[in-house]
């Protein structure tokens, strides 16, 4: 496991994560359509260079999904019972093809478990930042995580 | 366009969406890993028959962004200005391959723009609902949109 128990965080403990990604046309164009999001913003890119924003913007919920996912290796993988819910999701600045992503997190809460002796809840704020030092995506994620074995 | 401008709002407006879906293998194995998810239980059919849950868990940030794209083509389609966020995303049920997925949508508040005279904040509260008529994913979403242009 590479996550980290509950008696493990501490409130503003920081971390840069790792792994970087560049996002590229495919991502907007496979999530897209998976998902059956048919926003012209995302998909038409007549409409895209219409727009406010010149060229095609990628999906948020891609660019949410890929912040989560940057993040689990270092904050819950192991050690998650389960994820409790997102709160205050924004997408600060927009994200274009060929941009460059990587993520931090912050731990900004923390409260023992009621039904789960075994068990914590951290409150991580994730935060998504492009090749130009913009935050793309923020959020709040809850975790149940697993208290330390008792040895 | 599809989506309905901010003045054809009204709270307490509902609607079922008629696109529906069953989530695949595909879904949840693609999702996880252009995300880079690196969580066991949508990757490992051993570590998830271990689990409380018995069997691979689809990733809740694709649940999530399908429960979006589902939406979109009869809320906000055409009528966009930018999404300005998401609050209390949970998913109370888990996902699992092959159940089959249902969104609905409420209007639960609106709000007249101050910086854009032209537009107006809808916030909706989006559920998806699998075959069993259990809610697997709840969030709302705030949107700036677009007024009726005057003729």
């Amino acid at each position: 496991m590479a996550g980290r128990y509950y008696d493990e965080w501490q409130i503003g403990d920081r971390m840069s994560h790792d792994i970087r990604r560049t996002v590229t046309e495919t991502d907007n164009l496979l999530f897209s359509t998976m998902t059956h999001n048919p926003q012209p913003l995302h998909l038409d890119v007549e409409a895209a260079k219409a727009s406010e924003f010149g060229q095609i913007l990628v999906n948020g919920t891609f660019t949410f999904a890929l912040m989560v996912g940057l993040s689990v290796g270092d904050t819950t993988l192991g050690t998650l019972v389960a994820n409790l819910g997102y709160d205050k999701l924004v997408h600060p600045s927009p994200v274009f093809i060929g941009d460059t992503m990587r993520a931090e997190t912050e731990v900004v809460a923390l409260k023992d478990s009621k039904s789960r002796p075994n068990a914590g809840i951290v409150t991580f704020e994730h935060r998504l930042i492009n090749q130009r030092d913009q935050i793309v995506c923020q959020c709040l994620r809850s975790a149940l995580l697993l208290r330390r074995p008792i040895p």
